[in-house]
């Protein structure tokens, strides 16, 4: 089978986005082939603000309607494949958009929000973030969010979150959780990858990962290529097992430094946590999400079967979605 | 047929309850033999406390799930009728819900809130209120606010409006709109109630009427009985046709004075604009929700027919709704 067969028949599913939303990104979602895409609309914001960004999705799905649909269920996500459309599932990076409120947790539900990361690089009410330099785990309040998250059936991502609150959010959970988009403390020493004890304590919980090409996270920063994050994913799946695991490129397509600059410091103005400068390099040949087949194309060049390469690319997310986000009454 | 299979058999809608929500209403609008009610959840509250006020609602929905569901949708209301329980639609009666952002609307509309008046009482954003002593008429943001609620489905309610914002919104909105709980000025002076001329408008442009069994609107006054009521009810349809009214009895079942303080007061604490005293009495022998077999007695020793009986109780509504509540792509 041709690449550009095997690409755009695949279900292309990316686990975590968080481009400047525009037509122009849409326009190269489209072209790249993706069928869903969990894209950030929370990261410090409160409630109010989170509100508007998600009523921006809103206006965004009538106004491109020609390429993206919202997308809530593994149903939604198979008719935006068949109707050729962009899938968006709503999430959030942080969980202040609901602020002190967890009793909201089920009207964010009713709007779409699929995916919610408990914390985002620093402490938050439910528990720490990988950013800071202790974690005192999982709150009470945490625990409760947890469980209204688990009945109504939107993932809990930990990608961000510290270790111990991690730790707590596995075992607490009923639910399988994910890492949405990171990589491996085993492959590059940084404090938001993960090592191999915890990426397997997640998916021994039935629980899935989303590998991150993004150069900051690996040793060859700005020099990866897609072929290192090939290296990058055959990592993960000797360790995680190749169902378990799918991509979170962690796209930033059309930011700025500023923007930067917002996710880095603290609640968006304090301290510094995240100790990165400027905008995130690319890995080269992936400059825009238009150039995703790409990154099929490697997984050929490597000599991957077709299975491996539609369990990667989607089909895996696609299992592991379907599961998580269905209510349970 | 008799008076109890009669009202137990038929659809029973009624079309704005006020009350203080709790187990003790839900289990007498059950006991009373309701199907759907547009229960408000939003009069004085902003963003934050009107999801706090959803919020409570889905929660209530868990906990008192053998009594009610939330409906919204004709299928919805029919599907509660089939299971016995209370279909729950959530109304606001003020558009403060969404502060200055109507970009919301299609947020509000997921969590399913399905009627809005757009303003109560007094002043807002998008109009006048009945009791202001001038009325300017629906604003620019006003003309938006009712083309949004047209596209999504969400009923515009003008009870508490005053006339030339109702007169403006009638003319401006492209689905019909409706009085969801009106007297007649025509029977009693009263400010809130609306003269035949507004009325037989509404009603022209396929819009519906909402009776108010409500004591303080009705020349009866504390001494208003449920054969008043009936008279009512007769002048409506003789205004407005058999067809084009239902029920809007105002219940206001469990509040007490400091809540109608907090109602007459504009914005819940300043002038006070409703000039009215302490708790509105009740209909006698309709103390509570569960009374409502009584109207039905009443319109059949009234000497009403069946068909008459089942469109008021209920039939109509649930056209109208239905109608009213689909999404206009």
């Amino acid at each position: 089978m041709s690449q550009d067969t095997l690409h755009t028949s695949a279900i292309v599913i990316d686990g975590l986005v968080v481009s400047r939303w525009s037509r122009q990104v849409f326009e190269d979602m489209h072209r790249g082939g993706l069928t869903a895409v969990n894209c950030t609309c929370s990261i410090w914001e409160g409630l109010r603000d989170t509100m508007i960004n998600l009523a921006r999705w809103k206006r965004a799905f009538i106004d491109h309607a020609d390429l993206i649909m919202q997308v809530r269920s593994a149903a939604d996500i198979r008719k935006a494949k068949e109707v050729g459309k962009v899938g968006i599932i709503l999430g959030w990076q942080n969980t202040t958009g609901f602020e002190d409120r967890l009793d909201m947790l089920p009207l964010f539900k009713d709007m779409g929000v699929s995916v919610m990361q408990l914390t985002y690089n620093t402490q938050n009410l439910v528990g720490s973030g990988c950013w800071e330099d202790r974690d005192g785990g999982l709150s009470g309040f945490g625990r409760e969010v947890i469980h209204e998250m688990n009945r109504l059936g939107i993932l809990v991502d930990l990608s961000h979150v510290g270790p111990k609150t991690s730790s707590d959010a596995i075992a607490h959970s009923r639910r399988p959780c994910a890492y949405t988009h990171v990589a491996a403390l085993g492959a590059f020493n940084n404090p938001r990858n993960k090592s191999d004890a915890q990426l397997r304590e997640i998916v021994e919980r039935g629980g899935f990962v989303g590998v991150a090409t993004y150069p900051p996270f690996m040793k060859t920063g700005a020099d990866t290529t897609v072929d290192d994050c090939i290296d990058l994913f055959e990592y993960m799946i000797n360790l995680c097992g190749e169902g378990n695991i799918g991509i979170g490129t962690d796209f930033t397509q059309g930011h700025d430094d500023a923007y930067f600059d917002w996710l880095r410091q603290d609640k968006g103005y304090a301290r510094r946590a995240n100790p990165g400068r400027g905008r995130a390099p690319s890995v080269k040949g992936m400059e825009t999400l238009a150039d995703y087949p790409r990154l099929t194309a490697a997984m050929e060049r490597r000599g991957w079967t077709e299975t491996r390469i539609r369990a990667v690319l989607g089909e895996n997310w696609l299992r592991f979605l379907g599961e998580s986000l269905e209510v349970q009454a």
